[in-house]
């Protein structure tokens, strides 16, 4: 169904390509926003910038300075090794609440633009630990960010409840296949991917169950 | 009842200072943090330092750069005049979201400090048209964060019900009566305050109603 704009919350990892491309069907217009929170690894920011381009999507990144300062977590803080268990039992890449700032700046931004319709790539299939990526948390979102700016928000998750091997044919079937060639995914920002951290194994996993290559690590391999 | 930690969201405001003292009789130890979120007048940031430091309450200011990005509104958009309307008849000096993301960076941040009470001097009675001072809105966040954090946070809203002039009463019942004297209003940013802009006008009808007179305006004058 054709209707209206939205905007997508848009990492330029697997997910968020995904979902931009899925976006592109649903919705008249698409728009998307990157935060620039100071992850170790600019080069999501420039794989960001490259898949906007490549679909055609409009791009605004905005700045939050706000985690680095908080610190604390292996996603900003180069001093902290990555992959291991935090604080509560959660993974020590969590950044808390990172998504919850995420999605409420992308709402304001989308109201100062005439958007109530959000997309996000979060998944609670494949969670990895982070509870700010399931459903009833992003329900609670929802509820909160539409009576705090007084707007029928909508929080759009396609992936919530796919399997990563679902996720990689819903790729195929929303023509973000070939895009995926530029996301990025490497925890240890590199291109060539590492294909050791976790997660490259779990995005290699997913191809794997989904019978596809890479073309991220196929374009490595030119 | 005296209990735990909590940690205030502190603006260097005369509601915020009024929760601060009023937070430091219900536990046992009181943190602040307080926003730099690019605010046209930096002495409110001074302010809040002052009140901290009189209230002996430690303190810690974090950085958001979010907002002067996404500008379009007049608390940080030097280039836009004060007071009227903006958008969805909402007051211009409305920024989209800004307490939805005040709260949960202090949840993030509490989050990792073992802290789960937070404390805000948002006001349903006063709200000017903000809607994400309202209790519906703070309790959706309250679930949101809970949920994002997988963590019971409670937020806690002693001005919510309160006019003014309670505001005021409250104060000096909790003894941040004279703390007020430090703590910063005037859209304008003055000091002595203007005494004609909207902050300062809505605060003189409350002293006047409450019957003391405004610590601050003494100051001034002296």
């Amino acid at each position: 169904m054709i209707s209206k704009s939205c905007l997508v919350v848009f990492s330029g990892g697997q997910d968020s390509t995904t979902c931009l491309y899925w976006a592109k069907q649903q919705f008249e217009k698409v728009h998307a926003v990157t935060f620039d929170y100071g992850q170790r690894h600019r080069i999501e920011l420039e794989a960001a910038r490259v898949i906007c381009e490549l679909a055609q999507v409009s791009q605004v990144v905005l700045p939050i300075n706000s985690f680095s300062a908080l610190g604390g977590n292996s996603l900003t803080d180069a001093n902290q090794e990555i992959i291991g268990v935090g604080k509560g039992n959660l993974p020590d890449s969590f950044v808390p609440g990172r998504n919850l700032v995420f999605m409420t700046l992308a709402a304001a931004y989308a109201w100062q633009n005439d958007i109530f319709d959000l997309v996000t790539g979060v998944c609670q299939t494949d969670y990895s630990g982070y509870p700010d990526c399931r459903l009833n948390t992003m329900r609670a979102l929802e509820q909160s960010i539409s009576l705090g700016m007084d707007a029928k928000f909508t929080i759009h998750t396609p992936l919530m409840h796919l399997s990563k091997k679902e996720s990689i044919l819903l790729a195929r079937e929303v023509g973000a296949y070939q895009a995926l060639a530029s996301s990025h995914t490497c925890y240890n920002g590199q291109f060539p991917p590492c294909g050791t951290c976790p997660a490259c194994i779990l995005r290699a996993k997913g191809f794997e169950e989904a019978q596809y290559p890479d073309p991220l690590v196929e374009r490595g391999n030119e």
